[in-house]
């Protein structure tokens, strides 16, 4: 971060036709909907099973060796010079979220594919992996794709229901694309690892002007409920000393929490959500209850952070005589990417573009579910002005080049 | 303020009868109601009506010839030794707010009459008073019994329409105590000025642990609604310096207003009521509206002390990127009690409970309405923990003795 933008004319050495094919095909693909006008294909529904035909029909004519689950799922698989090799892994998810933008996901899944079009052959086992859901639209729980990819779709999760009552584990059996489905999964250090391809979803590239950059980690995330209780009082008649406003004590938590995140690099800290209560004009609030979510790249460190930040609203609280208390309604663990990986995706993207860098990833990604059994890796393309799931989502021609020349760099330098 | 509370034995020189009647007649008043269970008398309704008539009835037995405006506001009036003097007016309201205490406005009315059972003969003419409405529910117009009292209900006012379309005006005309109506009003300088005694309505009092005080001034007020236009951005994948959060903006907004209250005595702001949007635990805030009340006695300061506030609100969105636009929503100027009256009210207040003190009243009073046409002046009692508009109101015996002692005394006083 921070890096002075130093922009070099990039050579494809002869990959423009992969690079066209990939253009076309994001086009192609984000054509392919549920609702006519806007994109939208939720897990298992017709535009996400017609996507997943249509990927696999080019991933056919790519020369891959391709197959379904019954999810829905997609996988195509180049043999190599040597099967028996451990395979890696590339791909990310089809499905897309309701009046989505069309490079979320499927970049990460085209741009695989034509990387193995323009990369030539290559000595070990590459699989495409298009994962029918990441985004959790229907059933409110994400990476379900991923999830059955790595044996982790647990009877708990297959009890969840959707919107009109059909659990999970229903909605596999009963509905999709079945026939001539195949199970697959992969377990521990079965693979070489997974690289994925995906959209910023942020601006971090955008105001630093860089196409592409590496994934330091995926970050770990705490999500808190936090509710101040003072005393609800008129406004006119109670002097600023006999006050126990909830919402002044409120404001000062929030602007602590602010802080903490600028000084410390690599948290953030939000809060986006907050109810005043009783929330009229002429009542000194007595109740405020807010969200915080809580993301760093290290959960030692955001754990640290986040005691010290709840310590303080202690002291906050106190003082003004409030009433502090706190739910962690969520916390997930952080995924560092594999330093090897990303070293050699960083080597080739320093090649060609000078810049090397790696930001933490905010959103969570397919990569999280794949990390639980291999090493995982991301590269990330600038998205303008940060737009994500937008029909406005945008990834230019020349920072997908640049993505897509690191990835056949990469794929070439894979021992 | 800041008083030690030196308390004494009240001496009620003979006034117990008085005390004791009008403590019956509170609780006698407070049971007529539109709604058994609670207590609601909501303007022109049968209940507000049946007020009128019970403390007219109660007036007449005390030697005071009444009358009645066709909006049931009530009058009684003690001639004294000589007529021709210009009267003293004392009174409250007989309306309520819904589910209400029975002390607000009842207790004004009915320890004016009190004050004269016990006063003995006086030398000028009193008037008591009992409007018909102050609190405003039905047309969400305050002040209308005052108001019509001091000829200044407008053709627009009279035009304000109810919950099932009637106008005031013609509630006026159709409803209500017809048969016998007088109307009777006050100009300019036709009286020695209104002296309101009501329930404190904050814990001023109770804090102190003192019975009664003065009113300085009834608080101008400014209120305000403010806006903050940031950027709506993912909380995940935003890094700090790349935020431009209307919510933190906000905060920062909202403690200034508190500090700036808390370092200019008479001061109160408060910020009853904020929305954020998009209102997402994961999105970082792009908009935040929020409502500032804003008092104080003199209209001077006020007017400065805000202006510094937007000032400020000025430099911090204008620090941190956001756009910030505010509308003035209401401006009400502040009615400073005459200091002769409220004068010759401590002075009693002194000699029966050795403390002189008197407070701002932040909310309104019918006091403000009179004071457009004379001189007025207010005496607060404690009401328990400041609870107002509220079934639990509540004020003590021995401090509505202590009011009556002042009032008495005041009465006997007046020249």
């Amino acid at each position: 971060m921070g890096l002075l933008h130093l922009s070099r004319e990039l050579t494809m050495d002869g990959f423009e036709p992969a690079l066209e094919r990939l253009l076309a095909r994001i086009e192609e693909l984000g054509a392919i909907t549920d609702t006519p006008g806007s994109l939208t294909r939720t897990f298992l529904s017709p535009a996400n099973l017609q996507a997943a035909r249509q990927v696999t029909a080019w991933m056919e004519a790519a020369g891959l060796k391709t197959e379904h689950a019954a999810g829905g799922t997609i996988r195509g698989i180049l043999p190599g010079k040597d099967p028996s090799l451990p395979p890696l892994l590339l791909g990310s998810h089809l499905d897309t979220v309701i009046d989505a933008g069309k490079y979320d996901g499927a970049l990460g899944v085209l741009i695989a594919l034509a990387a193995l079009e323009a990369a030539g052959p290559l000595d070990f086992p590459v699989h495409v992996l298009g994962f029918s859901d990441e985004e959790g639209v229907r059933f409110h729980a994400t990476y379900l794709g991923s999830r059955a990819c790595v044996g982790q779709l647990t009877d708990e999760m297959l009890a969840i229901r959707d919107a009109n009552g059909i659990s999970l584990g229903e909605a596999l059996e009963r509905e999709g694309w079945h026939e001539g489905a195949s199970s697959f999964s992969y377990e521990n250090s079965s693979s070489k690892g997974y690289v994925e391809v995906h959209i910023e979803q942020g601006r971090v590239l955008d105001e630093l002007k860089e196409a592409v950059c590496g994934v330091s980690a995926i970050c770990g995330q705490s999500r808190l409920s936090i509710k101040l209780l003072g005393q609800a009082d008129h406004a006119g008649t109670t002097p600023m000393p006999l006050r126990y406003d909830a919402l002044t004590g409120a404001a000062e938590c929030i602007l602590e929490a602010e802080s903490l995140a600028v000084y410390n690099e690599g948290l953030v800290a939000t809060v986006g959500k907050l109810d005043v209560k009783p929330g009229a004009s002429n009542a000194i609030p007595g109740e405020v209850k807010f969200t915080l979510d809580f993301r760093h790249p290290d959960d030692a460190k955001r754990e640290r952070l986040l005691a010290n930040l709840l310590e303080r609203f202690g002291v906050i609280t106190k003082r003004r005589k409030l009433q502090l208390s706190w739910d962690l309604v969520q916390s997930n663990a952080a995924v560092p990417c594999s330093e090897a990986l990303t070293g050699s995706l960083l080597d080739a993207l320093e090649k060609h573009v000078r810049a090397r860098f790696t930001i933490p990833s905010g959103a969570g990604h397919d990569a999280v579910m794949m990390s639980t059994v291999m090493p995982v890796a991301m590269l990330f393309v600038r998205c303008r002005a940060g737009l994500s799931h937008h029909p406005e989502e945008y990834a230019g021609p020349r920072d997908i080049a640049v993505a897509l020349r690191v990835l056949v760099d990469f794929l070439q330098s894979v021992r």
